[in-house]
């Protein structure tokens, strides 16, 4: 493992002075190649795929695991998208002119050697490979063992791009944890990424001696105020809950202002109802319908990642956000108002990596806010916070430009 | 040590929402009382001073011990200062309208639970409570046992702050390592930032589960390229390295163009003896003046602190790159050069947290860089990266003004 971490360090040295036209051109190549193997790439993972099932992994896990000719496509698709991408690497922010005449500002630079351990899902390969390339940092790739078949064909097209320096992407065997116990012990290493069950994040998190950009879960929350839009709220709420519930950005716990409740909730309940989503609530919300499951004490709080939602009246504002504060995980709130002193004060007090006026939780995605792709969300109070595009692989170094400035 | 953490938390979360008048009223406030207790914070300084001096302490270390009339004025004059720093919390930068309608920003927030942890400098104690209250940040400070007396007289200053919240400011009595290692393994502290020698900062690095802010030594590099201002040069090295030798950004090795070292090192090496420098030399450079002390090997990134440079001349910017790759800590890096593609290669080569044309690396510092005060300066990868003042004791979350956008 140190001379991966070495191999790394070296490599990470020529990507930070690479030009973008090399970078882009490497990109381009990748994705022709993973086109070119879709074939060879398909036959691999359907033998992973077969082992699974035979090992007897959850659908929703083989699902993850499984590759399709459209997935394949869409993973040399998402890495033309990073090539057009402007390159973060070089620019300088803010250049000021101090008062003794020398210029001062900040220089965006590649982060330097960055570890993304993963599970089932083979396109992270592809998508950090991309990702990390573009923003000059050199990256070592560790998916899960059930992908092995899957990964052994991935990794010649990511590890062999022409115009890099050696083992600017290094793939590695999924191997034994105490390998990836001595990666996470590294000092070459600048940073580590884990995606994948909450289990495998603590894990990392609590081996690591660098920096880890990671969220736990997902267990977000949206307060529909007494001055909501109540047709707006509706349908943010469908859309928060229903539209995708497996991910991590869906809405988990819907607070309502006791004001509107009477109001707001029959029509919402069934309309979830009708999309298919089990609804628990407190005594309140079950008064209001007689279909609703009483949510249970470890409900406030639970991630369901299904079609289920728990609902909670509360008496206002403060309320909301003091049941926020207790339960959030930090990843994305939401409230529906149309008032703006409590749209300020709901921006201000909720401490999450993305905080929503009249817009559904599901928006917090690298794309949806601009950011062009996205290789995680991070929950870290400490930046990068929320999704991660190509600029949030990036750090910063300061920069004179003197004409023999000297301190006084 | 839980219910100093949970205080503190519980602080951080009024903090985030208080407004600049009331954080600067007690600013104002605490750089009153700062100057109405001379008198007695004089006292207890003289009984720690005293009994540092019978317990044997090096003189430098009673020097950072001792308070005086001047450096307690200079506290207080530091804290106003702060006061008329612009508050970074709730400014919300780069707002900017997606293709859907809704609004995307990143909101300037503090960071929650700072912990400082110390060793003999008593200004600190005041320093880190004024630049965390102005971040919106709750503080827990931690002192070493040298200053006992004098963080007692301190601590009821900054600790009972009018218009604060509880426990804004909490200071630590002194105490065993093992409350130390207790709070460094707890969650609910988001960062600390440890500011002494070199041991203080490896055992908090490593003991640490929350990010911390450091630099372990600082080994700066000064390149004397062939088409330099040789005068400048001159100029820049002596400053560098005599202004004031003890601080991290001096000057610890110079490296001279082998096509200008007969030309520029005599009159340079004499000027260094003048300001009472000991050079320590390579053969080139020994060839050049019989004065120079031959340099050992494990000179080459050394920090001296003291009036001793290390100088090796170099064929050429591409070798003094690969000695600065080998021998820098990654704090700051200086090129003297007229040419603008080596500065620029220069810029772009040296992973350091400052890299400088044509400046003297003493120049790097929150008040130079015109950050207005300074905790200290960091050389993590990740930043926060360099001198850190208010803004770099916040992070920010992600804002979404909507009008009802849901996810397509």
């Amino acid at each position: 493992m140190a001379a991966v971490v070495a191999a790394g360090r070296a490599a990470a040295a020529d990507l930070a002075v690479l030009p973008t036209s090399a970078k882009d051109r490497a990109l381009r190549g990748l994705a022709q190649a993973i086109e070119a193997g879709a074939e060879d790439i398909l036959k691999a993972n359907a033998r992973d795929v077969q082992a699974a099932e035979a090992r007897g992994r959850r659908p929703a896990f083989i699902d993850r695991l499984r590759l399709t000719s459209a997935r394949i496509s869409a993973m040399a698709t998402g890495v033309r998208q990073v090539t057009g991408l402007p390159d973060p690497v070089g620019a300088i922010r803010d250049l000021t002119r101090r008062p003794n005449g020398m210029l001062v500002g900040r220089m965006r630079v590649p982060i330097g050697v960055i570890l993304m351990i993963y599970e089932a899902r083979p396109s992270v390969t592809v998508a950090a490979a991309a990702l990390c390339l573009k923003a000059g940092n050199a990256s070592i790739l560790r998916g899960g063992s059930d992908a092995t078949h899957t990964l052994a064909a991935l990794a010649p097209l990511v590890r062999d791009l022409p115009g890099l320096p050696a083992d600017a992407v290094q793939v590695l065997t999924p191997a034994g944890r105490e390998e990836v116990e001595v990666l996470l012990q590294s000092s070459g290493i600048d940073l580590v990424i884990p995606r994948g069950g909450e289990e495998l994040i603590r894990t990392v998190t609590r081996l690591a001696r660098m920096p880890v950009l990671k969220h736990f879960k997902g267990v977000c929350h949206l307060f529909v105020d007494r001055d909501a839009d109540l047709e707006m709220a509706r349908r943010i709420v469908l859309n928060a809950k229903a539209q995708r519930p497996s991910t991590c950005n869906a809405l988990e716990t819907l607070l309502v202002d006791e004001a509107v409740a009477a109001r707001f909730l029959p029509a919402t309940l069934q309309a979830l109802r009708q999309a298919g989503v089990e609804v628990r609530g407190d005594d309140a919300v079950q008064a209001l319908d007689p279909a609703v499951v009483p949510a249970a004490d470890d409900d406030w709080g639970r991630e369901f990642l299904d079609f289920i939602l728990a609902v909670r009246v509360v008496p206002d504002l403060t309320a909301a956000l003091e049941h926020i504060r207790r339960y959030s995980t930090g990843l994305a709130e939401a409230i529906v108002t149309e008032r703006l002193d409590r749209a300020q004060r709901f921006l201000q007090a909720v401490d999450s990596a993305a905080v929503l006026v009249n817009a559904s939780t599901r928006l917090v995605d690298g794309g949806e806010f601009g950011l062009g792709a996205e290789i995680g969300i991070s929950t870290n109070r400490l930046g990068p916070r929320g999704p991660m595009g190509v600029e949030e692989l990036t750090s910063y170094k300061w920069v004179v430009l003197g004409s023999g400035q000297v301190r006084e």
